[in-house]
């Protein structure tokens, strides 16, 4: 007998998530996964030197279930209660748990079109329903429709994934006001966006923000990331997390990121110059439709030497960027996204190589 | 209203599992949560420093998200493919796969009690349902209640936690010819018995193995586990799996510390001698009654100074023990185990403190 027909029948038929290529040889230009082009804080190394020793001793012994200390430093930085805090194997994981926690095939997770693509596959291993609404190509955020969503948690990419377009506080609270919900706002991207949705926190216990130390932090490598929410709604996420979801270098490494507030706001600073830059150049010396960016990626419907834009002209650019070793992030799927390229923002070098790049893609024929 | 209200029924209800403590203070003799006493390979720490260099500018790219260099390294281990091979962010991580993957509140999970109590809490999470067979004090294996269950998928610890005691492959080849559903033998503790179930993969297309390095390799601290199965079984578990699961820090400590063999034997080795030495001191010098342990810890039934034994007299032990900052682990809430101490084996040195400790519970009054 066949050991996989055991399994659910939802689960032999789900569709696995695609994470962006993680290629290992030397030499490529990595735009496609939104990383931190610079380095995390010293203070990050640092930490883990002292963890690990001389013989890594400490390896040994389980980490702390909660990642208590952790938890103190996120309360802290900010300003809320360490109650209102819990910490995910990424924020994936934490995804993952609001999914466990409060969707099934009765209770909806609402979400938009685009957004992270995580969410159907999440939603899909649960077997749940998903209630799905799609942006138009303003990438206007639909709010009566959030709003009329019976969803039981809706999550707002916010800024938004790939378009990089941020919603306004004001949007969320209507939001809030309307959709009776949890709505679970999704910050990857918040901290290099001009505001974000801690504040309303406090007054607004259906809300949940979800953070990442993959971006900003520079540590997508050591799996960190967070929720803020109601104590009540952080006890929900405790009870279904693995009580050991994060590990001891992880917890030691996230500490000591998080304890550089100087260092991580110059990097931020600096990726939002670049990204400036880089987004005129498509929009205004190129002429490429370009979506305003809240995040640390471009959004850009690339236009080939006969002034054409459409799904076959983004993957001729893609095909001929990979071709040169750099790798950016192209999604086929759907009409909002299919002539567009996903650019994360990297260094002034690595930009330079991706215009110089595109420069040689529009005089190579044929392109598409 | 109330947020935690628009939980799931079941989650509302949810028994969260309760890890060992891990006391955070000096001076504590730790011999509750079967933790390695000795340190990890030395080659565990130098990888990490590697990986982490000067500035630990490698954190800042996401992880291999299949850790396909250590689904390699295992396979070539046990000697098969790396498609019968699956890498968990601890075990925990593939059971809770495994749940996710194979149970509903049709699909039952069966399991043992006493075993590992974490299996009952995934299977509430999942709003699933339980089979639980219930061993009698002999602790033999009974092998027809299991042959004739229906459950799905059926988790068997062997060695047993917490009694120690190990399974036979004959006794397990004797379930998978009767057993419809999916056996799945968590041999977290397995490097420390006589035999494994490794060596009945390749005949057995239901049987999955699950494996950690928390105990033997001395690494609890950065949560690597793994499964061993049918490449169905395994393509099954990795759909249901969190793309960037285990972080890169993890897959270079787990990869150098699988490399070093010849030094987790030698742990292993010296694990064993000091269990034979303190089963046979409880066994024989103290008269209290032992399971033997394959597995690197000893439970045994404490035998007050007036010759008793039960709940109350284990208790006494226990709490005896906590305040002299030797902590060990008693589970009080079943028949079974009640009158029993889990105790993890430590150093020669961090054991003698705790025999010292338990003659000091013999000489004072009153003891239960």
């Amino acid at each position: 007998m066949n050991p996989s027909s055991l399994a659910l029948p939802h689960v032999a038929k789900l569709h696995a998530y695609t994470p962006g290529l993680q290629p290992t040889g030397p030499g490529w230009v990595k735009l496609n996964t939104n990383e931190c082009p610079y380095p995390p804080s010293p203070r990050v190394a640092e930490a883990l030197r002292r963890e690990i020793r001389e013989d890594g001793a400490s390896l040994r012994l389980y980490p702390n279930p909660k990642s208590s200390s952790l938890r103190a430093t996120v309360a802290k930085l900010h300003g809320l209660r360490e109650e209102s805090v819990v910490i995910g194997n990424g924020s994936d994981d934490i995804l993952n748990l609001l999914v466990r926690a409060f969707c099934t095939s009765d209770a909806a997770v609402g979400f938009t079109f685009p957004s992270y693509s995580l969410y159907p596959v999440l939603v899909e291993i649960q077997d749940g329903r998903s209630e799905v609404i799609e942006f138009d190509r303003s990438m206007k955020l639909p709010l009566d429709r959030i709003a009329a969503s019976t969803a039981r948690a809706f999550f707002l990419t916010s800024p938004n994934a790939p378009t990089g377009v941020g919603f306004a506080n004001v949007e969320i609270e209507q939001i809030l006001a309307r959709f009776n919900g949890l709505l679970v706002v999704d910050e990857a991207y918040a901290p290099f966006a001009s505001e974000n949705a801690v504040p309303l926190l406090a007054r607004h216990p259906r809300l949940v923000v979800v953070r990442t130390l993959s971006k900003a932090n520079a540590l997508a490598g050591i799996r960190v990331g967070y929720a803020l929410a109601h104590a009540e709604v952080i006890d929900v996420l405790d009870r279904v997390r693995d009580s050991y979801n994060v590990s001891r270098l992880s917890q030691v490494a996230a500490i000591a990121a998080l304890g550089d507030a100087d260092y991580h706001a110059a990097v931020v600073t600096k990726i939002k110059a670049t990204r400036e830059a880089h987004a005129n150049e498509f929009a205004t010396r190129r002429g490429w439709f370009t979506y305003p960016s809240q995040a640390n990626f471009i959004f850009t419907e690339p236009k080939n030497n006969r002034g054409e834009t459409g799904p076959a002209v983004a993957k001729s650019a893609y095909d001929f960027l990979f071709s040169r070793k750099v790798l950016v992030r192209y999604f086929a799927s759907h009409a909002l996204t299919a002539s567009f390229l996903r650019i994360s923002v990297g260094t002034d070098d690595e930009m330079l190589v991706l215009q110089n790049s595109l420069d040689a893609w529009l005089k190579a024929p044929p392109n598409a």
